[in-house]
């Protein structure tokens, strides 16, 4: 006998309260649709509710005290779990003072995903310099849900379009430093990972990896570098062998076109503009950055804080959107595969 | 007093011989429209006679033994000027005994577009190393092409598709060694013949050119990278200076999709990927290479010597054809420009 499992909200993260993240949150609430999986966002009410008369969008905010409450009232009202900001945030001016604030927000959302009192947890961006200056230690984001989740492997950042899903080998490095520290063991656990959370989230039973070269033609059989074959070609090789379909390293340029796409589940690329480019080119607004590698679901807007355009309604909520929309539907191909088959998920945990 | 400019043909290489070059142009010459500029091919009509028959295409060759015999023929017939080889090709095999030919089909087809008798070539792809094999000293066939036209300067290399023009400032290096010879001096000439090509060969008045970063974000004001600060910020505002427009570096992931297209007319991109990822994921066939920089007009498709497929008919002319359009597009303009206005050709050619 299965039961249907029970839809759990998303938990959704302030980010930094000088930025846009509150002001695409309103929005992305206003455009919810009847049958989408309920959310609730981890803020301030009171400075929800001024940000919403300050860029002249109507959204009733209810306070919740807890996750269980959100389904209940999502329909007709923003839910919100108050942290409230000891200093009302001014748009596009950070204040360390609110640090603590943003990063309890975090931490919240995160209890109630490990506690499956969430179904995801869903981050609007934070301002890293500002949270520097009160005293945070971790590079991003990622690092710091990593650490929270216990978790010692790096985490693994996947970019998910409408039509693309790329994944970064290397990140947020100068491109020479990200040529330099290219290594083999960082493609087979991004390969992994990547093919485990396929399966396990996005429902997808036997998923294909491509796997990019790093220089033009992927070297030209060693004449254009040799990264292709001393480190790119035996990691494909190393995850040939643990069962998983990879194939490469391919030249970067041939791999992304319509026709080449429907080949594969997603494309491990060496570096960050390996990714992005071909993500933003097909689609500029509804990337979705996911992290892989957690115990539990994140997801969060492909953009920045904006603090240039903070507080002025201009905005754009489609990242946000998508972010909740994805995250939504990795949370339903999880609990599906719970009920299904739970042995096969402890298999893909372990 | 205007009179209509004389529609000289396009001049056609034969290329590696060996090769897709001879079919893609026989099915070029099918899909030939009705008021299309007329071309001829620079090759052996016996060979070629041969190669019809064996991808099964009906293909009437007429040998002239100049340019100005090419319209008269055209639409009944693929107009041939004979460079006969001395061994009948072997598809998938190149012969270093055919190189001296394929050379002398370049050499004329250069001379005929020098001498205004062809209003500019097409050139099939060569396999370098056959001819490296038959003494060939030139890096390819780009260099050889400056050095007949008696050019100092480094052409400049364009890929061209229906909606996006990008220039790779360098080309065929390993990633690394794209990033140590990136040079400020390098940037500031592509510019300049990029911008002069645009208007000239393009038929647009006032170019806009943009200008990508090289790291991630554009080098985040240095934190991700020092070169957009060093070398290529300086190299816009030199363009800049000298009344061109230019705008940048702009991170590389945030200029391709079809909203900023708009924008500009072409992109000047730090390394081959940058140039190549978003050019082929938004259109894969149709993109053309275009030299710019030499005294008359030169594209080729943007494919290699496709060995591996060679006479099995499978060939693809999408990129020829595309690059034949090109070429008839530019010499309109550039003739159009000539009649109007003389003495700002003078201008641009000094």
């Amino acid at each position: 006998m299965t039961r249907r499992p029970a839809r759990l909200p998303l938990a959704v993260t302030m980010g930094e309260p000088a930025g846009i993240g509150g002001e695409v949150t309103l929005k992305a609430w206003l455009r919810r649709r009847p049958r989408a999986r309920p959310f609730f966002v981890i803020d301030d009410p009171e400075r929800l509710e001024r940000l919403a008369r300050q860029v002249g969008r109507e959204v009733p905010i209810v306070e919740i005290s807890r996750p269980e409450d959100a389904a209940g009232v999502f329909h007709d009202a923003l839910p919100v779990i108050a942290e409230r900001l000891p200093v009302p945030p001014k748009p596009g001016e950070p204040d360390p003072a609110n640090a603590a604030a943003v990063i309890t927000a975090i931490d919240r959302a995160v209890e109630y995903a490990r506690f499956e009192r969430a179904a995801a947890v869903v981050t609007n961006p934070i301002h890293k310099k500002c949270l520097y200056d009160a005293g945070f230690r971790y590079p991003g984001h990622t690092e710091y849900l990593a650490a929270l989740a216990g978790e010692d492997a790096t985490p693994v950042m996947m970019l998910a379009g409408p039509e693309l899903r790329v994944v970064p080998v290397t990140r947020h490095l100068p491109l020479r430093e990200a040529i330099d520290s290219l290594a083999e063991d960082e493609i087979v656990h991004c390969g992994r990972v990547t093919a485990a959370a396929l399966a396990r989230d996005f429902g997808i039973a036997e998923p294909a990896i491509a796997v990019a070269g790093l220089n033009p033609h992927g070297g030209e059989g060693g004449s254009l570098g040799r990264e292709e074959i001393e480190i790119i070609r035996p990691a494909v090789e190393a995850l040939k062998a643990e069962g998983i379909s990879a194939a490469g390293p391919a030249p970067a340029d041939t791999l992304f076109h319509e026709r080449i796409r429907k080949a594969y589940d997603a494309v491990l690329c060496m570096y960050h503009d390996q990714a992005l480019i071909p993500l933003k080119t097909i689609d500029f607004d509804n990337g979705v950055n996911v992290t892989l590698g957690l115990p539990f679901i994140r997801t969060s807007p492909d953009h920045g804080t904006a603090l240039e355009i903070a507080g002025t309604g201009a905005a754009r909520e489609q990242s946000l959107v998508a972010a909740l929309a994805l995250a939504a539907q990795m949370a339903g191909h999880r609990a599906l595969l719970n009920v299904r088959a739970p042995r096969l998920r402890r298999g893909l945990d372990g």
